[in-house]
């Protein structure tokens, strides 16, 4: 039987929501696997909107996290607030600013974050009815936030990152760009994507290797 | 040597820009074949802003197609009126209505549509000496205005589509999901991609067959 599959997206873009690639690599392997996908993202107004020519942000200007992730979704995605948990087998957050400034505030408040309550809502339902976790890129500075202390992620090797994770409770593992952490007491996996890749299909490796791994143990 | 391969995003959303999935299946498949990539934009303002999540236009809102077109190409993207196509040895377009209503007024105007100097420019260098052009999903509409009368391209099997097309002066050849239609003597190859496929990894087989293809005879 196929697996049922939420993908959390934070927005549309790389700098002010989720990670286009890291997102449609995701959607790719999944659909390859036979997985049946539903795209979730907070109706919630984004942290900023940021100019992704100039890398600067647009003073006054507002986004819906969940109209800019309908994008990626091609207009077939849910509020998250009206999503249950117990309808899937996994849920996988990919990566982007947007996890780190929309699905919870580590961008600006490091390990003092704040975890938009909808997002945390379904992750601790998912987690309590021994769902799989993936979380990739940034997301997983969410990790102890989500799931509790103790629990084993990775965002890559960046010493001061890395160091901010730990402050949060997670024990963090460094990790190559084509690997993943398995966390196997918390059903959570975790892969750098691009907070190493240097390129897209080097990003894909690690990608592909989470939503694998997501797909066999759940 | 690595082939070197301009890729024109029309924004960033299916239903007002570049459809997602296929430019990063297109970068993708680039890189995984060690291509070196440009992307590229007109620096104009997007027809209009569709609401991805209600699939409605947004009153007076505006969003440029340099911009948007980088969200895609996370920050690295040129104005394409400022590149030169003799540096490159293929173009590839993907689709999304930005493609029709931002590179070209296929979406409203049908066989009487006019191109975006700049791209048009672009592409028209880019044949003149003698480059490969790969264009996909509703792009290949533009194929008569680009490179004239006589062109051979797919865009599916859609009846009043192709009919539209064939009124442009190209000719219609349908087409399945996971093919190309190669038109040999001006060397432009085109698929269907999201004007048939059902699912992103159908959608993938299309793509990866047209980069193939581009980069074998570049």
């Amino acid at each position: 039987m196929s697996k049922k599959v939420a993908v959390v997206l934070a927005g549309c873009g790389v700098f002010d929501g989720a990670e286009i690639h890291e997102s449609v690599l995701t959607l790719l392997r999944l659909d390859q696997l036979d997985a049946e996908v539903t795209c979730l993202a907070p109706n919630v107004e984004q942290m900023h909107v940021v100019n992704h020519l100039s890398g600067e942000p647009v003073e006054g200007a507002t986004r819906n996290v969940l109209e800019e992730a309908a994008r990626i979704a091609r207009g077939d995605i849910q509020d998250i607030a009206s999503a249950n948990a117990a309808d899937f087998d996994a849920v996988i957050v990919p990566g982007g600013f947007g996890a780190a400034k929309n699905l919870c505030t580590f961008a600006v408040d490091g390990p003092e974050m704040a975890v938009n309550p909808d997002f945390s809502a379904f992750v601790q339902s998912a987690k309590s009815v021994g769902k799989t976790i993936g979380l990739m890129c940034i997301a997983p500075a969410m990790s102890a936030k989500l799931l509790g202390a103790g629990v084993c992620c990775t965002i890559g090797n960046d010493a001061d990152t890395a160091a901010a994770v730990e402050k949060t409770g997670a024990r963090h593992e460094n990790c190559a760009v084509d690997a993943i952490v398995y966390d196997e007491a918390n059903k959570l996996v975790s892969t750098p994507a691009y907070m190493l890749a240097g390129s897209i299909s080097e990003a894909a490796k690690g990608i592909n290797a989470l939503v694998d791994k997501v797909i066999e143990i759940s």
